[in-house]
């Protein structure tokens, strides 16, 4: 069921791969990840929720990765971390490496005859490459990817089907874009006049850095003057829109379907939730986190977490807190007035 | 207008195929449907909605479609039905069929040599079908799609152009997906450590069952272990993210641009209003209704009608409304003074 | 870095072609724009925002363009402009011309032997245009779009990679359309009978003005029986879903993520910010604005700015709010109860 059950490596080869110690028989094989409860003969799991600590005691893993508080709970063979989903994600890599396209250009791609495409790229079906784009070493342009003029696509970059970059778009070393996203497009830039919109020309670049990761359909507007730039390290869920001259900065994770509006700066190692909403023109700070389905309308300068949602209640329930929502300022007022009765009667 | 306004039929036959009661005269000739107001000669129109109960008495229709209780209604040529609306949707599907693109193969596909595609379907221009796929009877491709490795589409499945199946994706009979759906993306799994981000190998899979609808520019991540699993006659309309390892319960239908964040399990028979944002690792009860634009951060054990949306409201309304709401706490507290101040007169 | 720094053109030149006024020595010469702060020899910037007025005095830029108010406050030539916006708009239309693709059809492009293709139009690779289709005059059709049958794209268009139109489909002339949308695909109707959804078949088309512009990944359904309708001018940007029998009226403006449901008509010369969403059936008058990720559940009759969103707060703090809000309903019965002891006292 997983994508590359393979070879079987030792836990005491994996744990001097993931650098951490081993505790039990080492010579046990592993094939394959699973969790606690799916886990049988040849399965690693790992515990890193303390809700899930009574797994351990039932697991049919053959060995399991636990932090050192955890480690007492199990006569398994282990791999002891400080953080267990880490160690975790390191095993997983080992055991089920991503399958990597063969180098080569596919007879039906479409590449620019001034385009360089590295020897090592894989360049699949139907994929478009255009004029003057840099294609790096080991990266792989996805089937029906299309690609414009004046690109670059960084070494082993790994661009799924169906993207697009449009020209002048930059993309790091080891980033991987998700079928559908689409990067480079005009930012929403209109000037009004007598009721019409007379298009701004959006003369900005995209520059995505190194070792990002764009989800699937997300879009990522070029600049309208300057460029909009996503930093190092930036990890990016699916369907999230980043309008025109945005900066998210370093490290940071959005979650799906967060909207940034145009000229937002987002600090080094934010966190913002799914369906966020971030207004334009504003700074946030690093560090901040954003919780899913909130609108932030004005800058952050105090890193902390920031919130506003509406619980959700039985219908009933909200008909009534709406229609006093509604009145809320008239309260507000009554609550002031009672008060003032009093202290004139004191 | 109609795509195929074709060979008419009489509305007897029409009575018949849909297994409903017919009234006045069954020799009329039909050839389309139309609204009430629209309709002329040769169409047939329902009324479902009581308030434009009054359209009955001036449609130019040939034939209507209505209840029991509305056939006194009108003297028209009638079929009479408990769900008009039902019975309208059987009526279009006999007078405007979808046409079907003809079997084979177009010259520009590019089909793996180990995948195998029934003689009775359709790939279309530039679909592109990964090694070891199966395409089942009479299913259609269409143009620009692209299938990984190691998936399954089912028999009469429709995708239209642009569709994404990442590898080792499985989609079940007569499953229609629309243009710029991404289905088995990876999901957004990982770990953090010392202020970087660590990918988590996501070795899942998406498994779609029969007669599910998937809408235009729908991504459902694959499973991070286990796998994500849309199950049977699921309806899902556009730019819905589905998060890995979700499970939507049989013939739960979920309006656009909806959220479910990961590991959430939606029961059977659920609607989803447009814009629901639903948090992870909940548990939705069976046949829970979720309205529009409501976020939903907590398990639902019974079902009902949820529902958590600001009112909207002229802009200076809501400035004293959203102001009160940051002083809300603190009129709790002078609410409590004022009745704590009373009781100690009493 | 700008997209075609191009043949310098003197500042007099530029006055008569955007027909403004010209202050100081027209000969300089501009061969791109710039901001304010980022200017330097051979670029105009413009002071739109009075925030920025201060930046007058230190830009480096060539020239620059102001209003009548802000004229004395630079010595710099410059061109001044009731709308400087919409005339910075005109200028960097004149020095960053978007570049055409040259007239001529891809020989990967399949276009069915029946479309009809202007001489003057340009067809990407691996595009596909269905069977009695036309494409005017000097339209583009980008890389891998999919145009389905007996659709019409009007003289000008530009349709971006991987668009995809949908059967019977019309766009209007000079319409732009961006990588990733997909226009006319079927709505989201469907009839519930015995706890099942059947499919109501969407016969009708969706048709898109002239100058209409529309984002990437955006998705506009086709009408169940009439018609979707984007009247002239509108514009729309990334991510939007309009819902089926929806009509937007002309130079309406619609941001990134906003959600439209079905038979929604939205009028003339709105504004509607991101991530509003907005429920189906409703009449919005001309003029109206929504403010950004405002849930709309109400026709609107008389224009203004209409606004629901919940402020968003330091995580503590919205806790206690939120807490409050649950209790809202019995809040005001406590007031009322108050009011009433203190009524009777009198």
């Amino acid at each position: 069921m997983s994508p590359s059950d393979g070879v079987p490596i030792s836990l005491g080869d994996l744990a001097k791969a993931c650098g951490v110690p081993l505790s039990g028989d080492g010579a046990v094989l592993i094939d394959r990840v699973a969790t606690l409860d799916g886990a049988d003969k040849g399965a690693i799991a790992f515990l890193s929720n303390p809700k899930y600590r009574n797994r351990l005691a039932t697991t049919r893993a053959s060995a399991v990765i636990v932090s050192p508080e955890d480690a007492p709970g199990t006569a398994l063979p282990k791999l002891i971390a400080d953080n267990p989903y880490a160690t975790y994600a390191r095993v997983a890599a080992i055991l089920h490496p991503a399958s990597a396209p063969a180098p080569g250009v596919h007879p039906t791609a479409v590449i620019a005859p001034d385009a360089r495409v590295a020897a090592s790229a894989a360049i699949e079906a139907h994929a478009v490459v255009g004029g003057r784009t840099l294609i790096g070493e080991r990266a792989s342009v996805g089937a029906g990817t299309v690609i414009g003029e004046d690109c670059s696509v960084g070494a082993d970059c790994v661009l799924h089907p169906r993207v697009v970059l449009y020209p002048r778009t930059q993309v790091g070393a080891r980033t991987v874009v998700h079928s559908g996203a689409v990067i480079g497009a005009d930012g929403f830039g209109m000037a009004e006049q007598d009721g019409r919109w007379l298009k701004v020309p959006q003369i900005g670049r995209t520059l995505v850095g190194a070792d990002v990761e764009i989800g699937a359909n997300t879009t990522i507007d070029r600049g309208a003057i300057g460029d909009t730039v996503i930093e190092d390290g930036v990890k990016l869920d699916n369907q999230i829109q980043i309008g025109h001259n945005c900066r998210v900065g370093a490290h940071t994770a959005i979650a799906g379907c967060v909207g940034v509006a145009g000229s937002t700066n987002i600090g080094r190692n934010c966190k913002i939730g799914g369906a966020a909403m971030i207004a334009g023109h504003l700074e946030i700070a690093d560090g901040t986190v954003v919780s899913a389905s909130t609108g932030l309308f004005e800058s952050v300068h105090s890193p902390g977490v920031y919130t506003g949602t509406f619980p959700a209640l039985p219908h009933r329930d909200w008909r009534h807190v709406a229609s006093a929502m509604r009145r809320l300022r008239s309260i507000v007022e009554r609550v002031r007035a009672l008060e003032r009765a009093r202290s004139e009667e004191a």
